[in-house]
């Protein structure tokens, strides 16, 4: 059972809200591990009574979580809600708030502020939390909560971020990434850590190379406003794959304790190879899809969708070779690629071993022999593969590819969404699984130079037909003919 | 497809023969890999015609593979075969054989002569093979093949080797241990060399202990005139177990050809530290199935068998601990194990792996964590799994061990059987999968100490109830409380 607190959500009718944190509390509830006195209070500029909000979420529940609400859950969850008008920009709101805070019988002292806004309006809300007062720990702990993007490159994040600790200590704030949230990047820990077998191969001896990858078949749908101008080198690879990247990469820690863990994390992350400016197009790759056709159904490129400018240059597609210059990764490449409107949604850690030293099979049939491949696949379904060579079955000395396919990947996707977990950890003052400024101050490191080209560069940048696999030039990036994306388990 | 050649069978009728060498004969004919001019001659003390020998054939084939013979197969097979009478220990059949041989048209000159027989005949045939230059190699090959048990101990292998070799160069001698006839046994090889992964783990750094493992559900039937006074450890341990924990533990060898790999098999047997006679009861454990109960069906024991002495002390069990005195296995104790009348009948290579080196996750809810296993599982189905720690599905960070599996491990098991593969590698003269004398010769080495001990023991044997795993005083031999057997994948 957690600690009770009062759960502020600040764009509480917002997609965030709506799409994720609700339906998490719910499931936390449900699962009776949200203290019986924990309230939750929206903030926004609807006009709403309590009441008001409280259809409304009843609403946004039954259609997020169709026939699987239970009506006692549902109920004790409602009741815990409360809503306060206020503009984001405007000292009024903070003030009604404030006051209800003070005064208000049953509203727990400990005080999670989760920031489910657009970046531009974090400076705002912490000025005004802290004119009220409620950054302060003298009874309860008050935590802030912010998501991603945080900040636009390295110096809009450090700017931001001076913003935060003028009034937040980095112990109350947690930047969240909800991929570490996921139950399977955390067992990338378990995995690499819980296992003998991994640890003596995982080094440059044995990995020829790394692949990280999150493909997704949708387009950019609703979003332009956020997303055009941005792309997808900072949405994606900046955060959640250069933070897989970590996970894979790190050295054991000494304990899983947060700063044990993000110390190996930032080790990791200072020692990717910084990438000169001439270097861009040898190790990144950009490209934006144009129409294309899935299913008999005709898709309209980027350009083509509404909001986007009709000349835009930002990417829908990126592709990055990155070197980390330690001991035991040294001239071993990760291959990290991103892209919408791709084959299929599917994300993959990908790792293809070294060719044995010797080709005992040579005299025999077994001619061309396949690296082994260790594929973790983290969404849609959660998956661990290894794929080894054995012997064909029957008279002939031949090998043939074998899969060793752990019994979840039969499983149907996981239900347990990241949010639950993370807004658990957060109640927990449990920071394992949130970003430390220095994480995020290094991951706008790696990219800045390749967004600070790719910045000039707004002639041109290559199309892909919407459905494909990307543009075949992004093959570029390997350093050997034999060497390929996978595409997912099966490709 | 093969060479011609005339497959001289000796004990024709016997169960090696019906049960094995003419079925496989059938198979390989009916894959079109017996070349059209091959024959096939019975040697044996039935006054038969050709014909008589065919109905015989035909019959055995029925009853062996019913409803799966294709008659135009048989018809073929059927074409190929003859008769000569003779007794093994009498010279005038030989003479009508070697007559035959000489005078008949169309029997290829490539001699094969298969001694699917008792031991004791294998003096008696060759010399009488040499009398008539039927071990000559002028004008076509002549090729011997003995089965298993090569001799009682060290000294009559010995003996007996020096028999055959009076006429027979090493070379022409193929001595079959049908397991590694088995399309899994040979995967052992492929295993290990075509996959990078294995090689970096498979030593004294990461692996805690090697067990191999032969269980029959079985009695030993009508056997009693063969198996008593031999036992489990000369029956499975000297010959089939210390097969496969040669293909196991030997070093990486130049190339797969014959000389070669048996080169780093004897290395293996050579390498394993000999057994004093002091450290017998220390490494070695025996013992006879009494009476039990399997499915409501009572079983006798042993000694209620027919056919054994009522106070036979011949062990039906039989576990050994053995070490390898070489820089890879150093103090790594292998387990060879094996038993008539237990729980299933099952052939398992198990390998358990140390334990990490840290226990990372000891602050959270991983208390006890399990080590990693690596199955490969022989028959009856061919399985090759991998246990693994993973984190549990779900909000807590807890381990759980997870089963990567081969597809294989679905399938039923494999039809092909090993004599298939033998007999077409003595056509081909391939000696890759036969023992080599030097292998035979030090594998009783490895077991003659045991045996000469338990020879002077004859007043107590312990006992197991049949269908049992076996008296749990042979755990004694596992050096720590965390060891135990594994009765097959999933026990």
């Amino acid at each position: 059972m957690s600690d009770p607190c009062t759960l502020l959500i600040f764009g509480s009718t917002g997609n965030l809200a709506s799409h994720k944190l609700l339906p998490a509390l719910y499931h936390i509830d449900a699962a009776e591990r949200l203290n019986p006195a924990s309230r939750i209070l929206g903030f926004g500029r609807r006009a709403w009574s309590d009441d008001e909000w409280r259809d409304q979420v009843r609403s946004t529940l039954a259609e997020r979580l169709p026939g699987r609400l239970d009506e006692g859950v549902l109920a004790r969850l409602l009741a815990r809600l409360a809503f306060v008008e206020g503009d984001l920009e405007q000292p009024e709101g903070y003030r009604r708030l404030a006051e209800r805070l003070r005064a208000e019988e049953g509203l727990p002292e400990n005080l999670m502020s989760y920031l489910a806004v657009a970046p531009r309006h974090y400076g705002p809300i912490v000025d005004q939390l802290a004119a009220h007062g409620l950054h302060a720990q003298d009874v309860g702990w008050s935590r802030l909560v912010v998501e991603k993007p945080f900040g636009f490159d390295l110096e809009s994040a450090s700017l931001l971020d001076q913003r935060l600790h003028r009034w937040f200590t980095e112990d109350q704030i947690f930047r969240i990434d909800h991929y570490l949230g996921k139950s399977t990047v955390q067992n990338i820990l378990v995995f690499r850590f819980a296992n003998l077998l991994l640890e003596p191969l995982w080094n440059r001896n044995y990995i020829d190379h790394v692949q990280i990858s999150h493909a997704e078949s949708r387009g950019i749908e609703e979003r332009a406003g956020f997303y055009d101008g941005v792309g997808a080198l900072r949405d994606m690879i900046q955060s959640h794959l250069l933070q897989m990247l970590t996970l894979v990469a790190m050295e054991p820690p000494p304990s899983l304790d947060a700063e044990a863990l993000r110390d190996e994390k930032v080790k990791v992350l200072r020692s990717i190879r910084p990438i000169p400016r001439e270097a861009v197009h040898a190790h990144a790759f950009r490209a934006q899809y144009g129409p294309g056709r899935v299913d008999d159904t005709k898709l309209s490129g980027y350009r083509g969708e509404s909001g986007v400018a009709h000349d835009s240059t930002t990417e829908t597609y990126a592709a990055l070779k990155l070197y980390i210059d330690n001991w035991r990764w040294r001239n071993v490449p990760f291959y990290l690629r991103t892209g919408k409107r791709l084959g299929r949604t599917n994300s993959l850690i990908a790792i293809r071993f070294k060719h044995p030293p010797q080709q005992l099979f040579q005299s025999t049939a077994i001619e061309q022999l396949k690296p082994n491949w260790l594929l973790l696949n983290i969404q849609p379904n959660e998956c661990m593969r290894l794929e080894i060579q054995v012997k064909e079955p029957g008279l002939e000395m031949r090998a043939q590819t074998e899969r060793l396919d752990a019994s979840s990947c039969m499983l149907p996707p996981e239900q347990i969404d990241a949010y639950e977990a993370l807004i658990l950890d957060v109640i927990a003052g449990e920071h394992t699984h949130f970003l430390r400024y220095d994480e995020v101050d290094w991951a706008w490191r790696v990219v800045d130079p390749i967004l600070k080209l790719w910045a000039t560069e707004r002639d041109f940048i290559p199309p892909y037909p919407a459905g494909s696999w990307g543009p075949p030039e992004a093959n570029r990036l390997f350093d050997r003919e034999d060497q390929d994306w996978r595409n997912g388990l099966d490709q």
